[in-house]
């Protein structure tokens, strides 16, 4: 073995000393070339060192959320834990300099002194020459605007850091919020939520607009007294801002408790539903501003009819997705190929967020019901491997998501430029989203008890109050226009709240759910447990949803809204049209007679006749 | 049902009512505030618009692929059938004006005019004034360098979409290229790569060497007899980037047909491997040059030495990254939650790319080294659960990421700005690129001859030198500085070489394979065939790789550069060291004498007493 191992490094040495050799003939450099390569080095450098930093925090966050897990310790979640991490980091960066790119910033006007600016164009073209005597020498740079950051001509020296670690809202955007909001839909436990659709749909529409208004006039009340000049609208962005509760840190506390699945579902449907409304709102009500200074009466109807245009056509538009995939996927053998198979689902279910977005509707909303036909349907077409890759892709990706999401929250406390701060404001809006929670949960509460059997108990009614964690999407919403002095305070009051409720009522919602009595765990009758987190429990519950009869028979909660005709033709047209449905039913019964069917048919007929 | 659903509309609408009210309030608004949202919309919808036109193209081509294997029409695959298409919509880009931004761009100076400007600032501030009498109104706007955008001054107008769909070299290094690589690493065949890993090294090390100094020293000789301007170092680079062949087409036509394993294990381990040896071949040269003008011999050894540094240093830190991980899910219980295990293996095999990019080693070698080291070791030791998941994970993820680059590569040929074609040097360069591979392929073989057995035979070479596709990491070394015209000219030459290898050796394999006479599908007897890449076969193949004594007791190919060593080390130390074993290793012998160990030892001796 030697002396052949012996040639080959001869081999080598002599192969190497060829290439040197070689290197001999190096050319003379132009030295603008050099220094742009230079500095697009040390850019690659300190991008690389961002991103490993917020890698390495969150393999920290992981690490400790095992821990925490491991050692059962309650007190702090992991959206908290990101958060205090976050918080931690951007203290860092902020006192020890870390991470402070030298980068050198002057000042610019257009070489046509005619020229009147109403807008910010797009590029800028700089010439740099190389010496002064030289024509050919000289080089053009175009530089972008960047976006969402306008500067205070007085305050010129602080923006340096900022714009490294700001990382653009398209990006919040596009790239990560989607398949949070993806997953959401797709692991909806649909059994606890169909059979609360109606109370979670009141709780969302009619809840988070009286949240938004509530909050907003109590805020313009209050800065009127104190002549913080605040116009009432601003506030109103704020207020339905502000109204999109989280579902991350409730939703991991509830699954570890095991509390009363009904309570649950309402709770996290109302989570998860109300961002896609809050985005609407918020929209609605920015861009009618926009458009118009005199306000009459049917541009009022014409946004809120906007509203409604939008939030219904993104429905619609996600659930059409979501269908074509199911029916693709039933149509074609593309089981036979799992790669493929589940690389389609990803993009169809990107498609119809991007989709949204193109023509103008709200990809958060497109993009969750397209989540929801996702497991609804297509789930039972797909191959057994696409559908564990499918659930555990999504369930990753938006815990990374999430994860991220958080950590930069607690950075940009400390980093970003676009953050004023303002104490009085930010009390005054601790008071009134708690005032406007309150204010819609109770009444609410007190009149869906009308018809719901059970109904929903004190105790319960106090803890989705306490639920109503703020995050991932109130900051987005904050975030994404910063500029004016008020948004930047809108921004910070929104950033303290996140943190506060989420490291507070997160903290304390093992002891609020112990305090108030709320049924968990053990307590609750094996019936009615919370379905398992495990993949074969999440799997069974995926795949049976709505043919199992028990969802209406059992619990008549919420008949009062319940969509029966639409469990009717789901079941009668919908399943059989986009689904292989379950063999049980296509091969043992003759078509068209299936149980199901015969079932809802009769429960109808039942059903009218009790109401 | 019906009363009650009324009274709910009526809410409703009383709610909505209410909601239309507060919204008479309409401040007044700012319009440089304005001109910025609506910029910023416009903006959003321009990115959105983009990503659905790449995103609904990959949803084309996985349909295609899927109708394409499905019928077995093996001429085009996926990979060709992706640049096919990124044609396509290129040519649809450039002359149906589709996505045109129409952008505004002005020249602009310092204000300070005494400032001498060498090279360019990172951040330009440019005023812009609402109405001139009005100081208070004016705002700053921030403007950031565009990388790698370097503009003629005579050609002005040019520059409007390529601005646009131009994607950053950042993304594709940092975000799409290392899943691609840990996939390629982590996915690797062991048992035949590591049954032909001297002959593999052989090809990555002194056949990219080789081959980089043929192409540019013929391209040198060539250009200097046409007396086109190139320099030498110029070349080279383009000689070692060029170097870097394509696994991804050769790899999905071999698996198809099922080609000898021998055969692919050494196109693919060499087409694997050799990415990270052209990364850092294209970087010490471009460095060499620029820190020095003037050569000296110790300058050429120093840079001979960091081309090794760099190299083995780069594997050993992706190593240690994924022992590292073995560890943790050795020691920890944290297999018990499947979601933190998974996405702690993404953050660590991630984390080694990073920290090797910021301490300024090449992170594709580190992380090919980690992903092979978490098959290796950390695959063991994780639950089913996880094992599938990444394992579907980093398919699905580098699965859509090739497909994103191939797709752009075909883009960019119409649209790209950085690109400038010269068909004799691409003719040139065509005719160095297939003598260099044959140059060193052929002499390499019979020296590896010597030695090997069974030998590699003619045909085989013949197949080798054929499937030499370029591809993705070609194209973003060739693309990731063109700030002069040679290296324009070098990066469109590129492109046309990527996609003529592509679609000419790519979509003929099948017939070269037939032709030249190679074994494949049932040719091949049992024992030999290719490991099925079902996920079952592939997940075995895994769990048990060093431990069947096969790998050399049936097959004594290589056994002049096999590390036996290593194998002993691996077997007796890392094996148990770093994972859980297997069971049967654990549990039926007492510890220490392992059948394995066992075998190496008394193998060695003999092997050492044959020698």
């Amino acid at each position: 073995m030697r002396p052949s191992r012996e040639r080959f490094t001869k081999l080598l040495l002599f192969f190497g000393s060829l290439f040197i050799g070689t290197l001999c003939v190096a050319p003379k450099h132009d030295p603008l070339d050099t220094a742009a390569q230079r500095r697009a080095e040390a850019l690659h450098r300190l991008d690389t060192l961002i991103l490993l930093t917020f890698i390495s925090v969150l393999i920290v966050i992981v690490l400790t959320a095992w821990l925490f897990k491991h050692y059962r310790f309650r007190f702090v979640h992991e959206s908290g834990l990101t958060l205090i991490y976050g918080l931690l980091i951007g203290f860092c960066i902020k006192y020890f300099d870390i991470g402070l790119w030298e980068s050198t910033t002057i000042d610019v006007a257009p070489t046509n002194v005619t020229l009147q600016l109403r807008e910010p164009p797009d590029y800028l073209r700089l010439e740099v020459k190389e010496k002064e005597q030289s024509q050919a020498q000289s080089v053009s740079f175009h530089y972008e605007l960047i976006e969402g950051f306008y500067a205070d001509k007085r305050k010129k020296d602080e923006q340096k850091i900022e714009q490294k670690t700001a990382f653009s809202p398209e990006i919040f955007f596009n790239i990560l919020l989607p398949p949070i909001i993806f997953n959401a839909g797709y692991s909806l436990k649909k059994r606890n939520f169909f059979r609360n659709i109606g109370s979670i749909l009141a709780f969302v529409f009619v809840g988070t607009t009286v949240s938004c208004l509530v909050t907003g006039i109590l805020l313009f009340v209050l800065t009127k007294i104190f002549a913080m000049g605040f116009a009432f609208q601003e506030l109103l962005v704020f207020g339905a801002l502000i109204s999109a509760t989280d579902p991350v840190t409730v939703l991991s506390v509830f699954t570890e408790m095991r509390v009363e699945p009904d309570l649950f579902a309402l709770v996290f449907g109302e989570s998860a539903l109300n961002d896609a409304v809050a985005i609407v709102l918020t929209n609605t009500i920015d861009s009618f501003s926009m458009s118009t200074e005199t306000v009459d009466l049917n541009a009022l109807l014409g946004a809120a009819l906007n509203f409604l245009y939008v939030f219904f056509s993104s429905l619609l538009l996600g659930s059409i997705v979501g269908c074509l995939t199911a029916l693709l996927t039933k149509l074609t053998h593309i089981a036979d190929h799992s790669l493929l198979e589940t690389s389609l689902f990803i993009l169809f279910s990107y498609v119809s967020f991007l989709l949204a977005e193109v023509v103008q509707l709200t990809g958060i909303v497109a993009v969750l019901f397209c989540g929801i036909c996702q497991a609804h349907y297509t789930f039972n077409n797909m191959s057994e491997e696409s559908r564990a890759t499918t659930k555990q892709f999504f369930h990753v990706i938006s815990f990374l998501s999430e994860s991220f999401i958080f950590c930069y929250i607690g950075v940009s406390v400390f980093v970003a430029g676009n953050q004023k701060w303002n104490l009085p404001f930010l009390f005054f809006a601790m008071i009134a989203i708690w005032i406007a929670r309150a204010v819609f949960v109770y009444p609410l509460c007190a009149f869906l008890n009308l018809k719901r059997r059970p109904r929903i108990a004190k105790n319960y009614q106090h803890m989705i109050v306490f639920s109503g964690l703020r995050g991932a999407m109130a900051f987005a919403l904050a975030d994404r226009n910063t500029a004016t002095e008020n948004k930047q305070i809108i921004c910070a009051t929104t950033v303290a709240i996140v943190v506060m409720t989420v490291l507070f009522n997160g903290g304390l919602s093992n002891w609020m759910i112990e305090k108030l009595g709320i049924k968990h765990g053990d307590q609750i009758p094996n019936e009615y447990s919370l379905p398992r987190t495990d993949s074969a429990g999440e799997e069974r519950e995926m795949i049976e949803p709505v043919t199992t009869p028990t969802s209406s028979g059992q619990n008549p909660w919420d008949k009062a809204f319940l969509p029966r005709k639409w469990y009717n033709f789901d079941a009668n047209f919908m399943k059989p049209l986009l689904t292989h449905a379950n063999p049980s039913l296509m091969d043992t019964m003759p078509p068209f007679t299936w149980p199901i069917a015969k079932f809802f048919t009769s429960d109808r007929q039942m059903a009218g006749g009790s109401l």
